[in-house]
């Protein structure tokens, strides 16, 4: 199953979800990160706190949904974590072929303007992944 | 408390803790990593998958710890994130002025010759943060 079209290039970002107002804030001052984009979804609020190039990700829940029943079975805890991809699409045409569990077949819009998928936490032991097409990242990567 | 002698540089590492001895492999396999350190520590192994120049570090608990705690209480799941700085003794002092509570008031030994502490998951909302001179970090940062 070794990738062959495609490859992981870094990190993208890390999410943390949670569900009080004042996480936020108090993340940011306590490790003087800036909060460089916030965008509302149905039943969440996602901010992106810039480290260097990198990006910590705030899930805020603000309704029900995925987030909300995440923090009310965990607590506020990390989330998943984004790797940016070379190739997306070819990612997930391997991944699709070779039978790994996804919960986006297809990419899909993702925060930011990015194209992204989310693996279904099986294929990487309890992992929740995500992939982030490098390309539609912009500059960053 | 905005940070003023030190930032934040980019996301080091994001952990992973596990029970599961095949979960390396599951995950290496399915997202085309490479393991490129390994190290036995008391009640758990640490093993770090390059993902260009970032690290999914993943933490399999082998015995009595915290580790082994943690994937009990929680179930296979993001354990931290490591943020790089610049400068970890000006961090730790500034963070000890300021009142912040932390897990490591001094900078330790980390893995892989690296030198680190732990904030107090209350400094961050409840996100376990780590930070990592970046010094020590070698070239990747």
């Amino acid at each position: 199953m070794a990738t062959s079209g495609w490859r992981v290039t870094g990190i993208h970002h890390v999410a943390f979800a949670h569900a009080d107002p004042e996480a936020p804030a108090r993340i940011a001052t306590t490790l003087g990160l800036t909060c460089v984009a916030t965008e509302a979804a149905p039943g969440f609020t996602e901010r992106m706190l810039a480290a260097g190039d990198d990006r910590l990700q705030l899930l805020e829940a603000t309704g029900e949904g995925v987030v909300q029943r995440f923090v009310e079975r965990r607590g506020a805890a990390l989330h998943h974590v984004a790797f940016s991809v070379d190739d997306l699409d070819t990612a997930l045409e391997e991944l699709r072929n070779q039978g790994t569990r996804l919960i986006d077949e297809r990419a899909r819009a993702g925060g930011d303007g990015t194209r992204i998928a989310f693996l279904h936490p099986a294929a990487c032991a309890g992992l929740l992944v995500e992939l982030v097409d490098a390309a539609s990242a912009g500059a960053r990567r």
